[in-house]
């Protein structure tokens, strides 16, 4: 017979545009296993979402009734399967636990799965701002009152916290999506070199030219172009030029709360992303700090223990 | 017998990525008849460049070894039919008359064009800079000393000028081509309607937040996501706010020699994107003037003049 440690409690669904990552989580938020597919939002037809989520955990699910899913990500983007609300910031992981979203699956809907909301705050420019999954990763990171952290990814979210991990304000910056359609689709891509190793030098090129660039971006992002036109850089190192230079051009943009780049960062999520962005911070006299990995599915054990979905006090 | 006036003098080529334009010429410019084709340098394949021309104008230039073809645009560009060399600012139109390719072409080689070379400077940033067929414009404009003006389009060119036409210092902006992209590749053209007609008060507002966005264009350009999001702006309203977004930045981010927009500004090229320009510049507080439509035109005569291809004196 299984201990009580070993019996599953929570599965815990990171479902993303492109992946879902389900992990099966025991008492106090252990993990027992993790599977991986590339069933994303974006990769769903035809809304078949109780159907992707059967066929990656149907065996966990089976003769389990009361195992609950919780899920955050793009799962509840009106692209999803149910659109979930944005919370109105400063907002922490109480506040989302109470407006879960609850989908009925599988056969006779006997199975539960919980949709965490998304966060709104509104900008110093007047505009809507939103974040859907990071806010559950950073509620899983131990960041303290008065921290700021950057989560870098194709829309990177920066985020000011509160006591007890409330996100106070944050702000997207669309560095990474640019840089995917400016080398895939744009006329800066065809002096590329996209298949070549990293140069780090060409990297802190950019990411100087990116901080210097005050209010001028649409004229620097040429010099990728120029810069390859007139021999100064080879196919080589475009590539990382441009990755520099958006990245520190991100870097010079940063407002939130205190209207400019505080003196210490964390930087949360995928590792190769992270060295990047803790170069860059370096670059731009700003310390870089690192989060814990496993800081999503912490974070969704969290919000569905605060939901009184599974008994046990959050890890 | 033809008169003076209607014998051909020159064929002048507005060669670009996608379109060939070709007038043929009489005494002192006059145009006696045009026409295009989609033969633009990215759309011939196998280098097929006198295949294509003599396709267009094989009739004008039948029984008349004489008559010269002069070119430019991106067919003196790495990717055309020779490259022809960047001259450094200021540079005039006498410096790219001396400076013109000389291309042999047609059986025997009994045909020649003259390729008009592109200009290139440093800008405040220390990066390159380079423009390929607008300086041929701005010479048939007739643009007095110590103006500034931009010419709208996949990449828009400002350029300041000096006495006689020259060319000072000019700056790309890539707006054109990152509407393009973010609207067909980007996220943000999911919300969108592109085929709505124009909303000028998008575009207005839109102006209005680009020009406010103080080195923010990575995060600013989400707005034109989230204000879709959280239902602010419609479908059809989203395409008309980023593009007064991007033109709106592009003002903002203008330096030049003097370090900011000049309180009056010519704007030259293609109709429609001169007035979605010249309304951005009025929001700007910045007056806007027009130039003749036939610059380009104008402009080859002027060089071709110099250069001693045709006799008669420039228009």
């Amino acid at each position: 017979m299984a201990s009580i440690a070993t019996q599953p409690s929570l599965i815990a669904l990171d479902w993303g545009t492109s992946n879902l990552r389900a992990s099966l989580l025991g008492a106090g938020g252990t993990e027992l296993a993790t599977r991986r597919a590339a069933s994303g939002v974006m990769v769903i037809s035809e809304r078949r979402f109780a159907e992707a989520l059967l066929s990656l955990c149907g065996d966990w699910l089976a003769g389990r009734t009361g195992l609950a899913c919780i899920a955050s990500g793009m799962i509840g983007s009106r692209q999803g399967w149910v659109e979930a609300p944005y919370v109105p910031c400063p907002a922490g992981l109480a506040d989302a636990a109470a407006q879960l979203v609850h989908v009925p699956f599988g056969e006779a809907d006997r199975h539960a799965l919980h949709i965490v909301p998304g966060l709104r705050c509104t900008g110093a420019d007047g505009e809507a701002d939103v974040m859907r999954g990071e806010e559950t990763q950073i509620w899983g990171a131990d960041l303290p009152q008065g921290s700021c952290c950057v989560l870098p990814g194709t829309h990177s979210k920066w985020a000011w916290l509160g006591e007890g991990g409330r996100v106070l304000a944050f702000e997207t910056h669309m560095t990474g999506e640019l840089y995917a359609v400016l080398t895939q689709h744009s006329i800066l891509g065809r002096l590329m070199d996209l298949s070549a190793a990293p140069v780090p030098a060409a990297f802190d090129d950019g990411v100087r030219l990116g901080l210097r660039q005050t209010a001028q971006l649409l004229h620097t992002l040429f010099a990728a172009r120029t810069a390859g036109l007139v021999g100064r850089r080879s196919p080589q190192e475009l590539p990382d030029f441009l990755s520099g230079l958006l990245v520190g051009a991100e870097l010079a943009g940063v407002r939130g709360p205190g209207g400019q780049l505080p003196t210490t960062v964390t930087v949360l999520g995928e590792p190769t992303l992270c060295d990047r962005y803790a170069r860059a911070l370096g670059i731009a006299g700003v310390a870089a700090q690192r989060a814990p990995a496993d800081a999503t599915t912490r974070g969704q054990w969290r919000v569905a223990a605060a939901a009184g979905l599974v008994g046990a006090a959050a890890q």
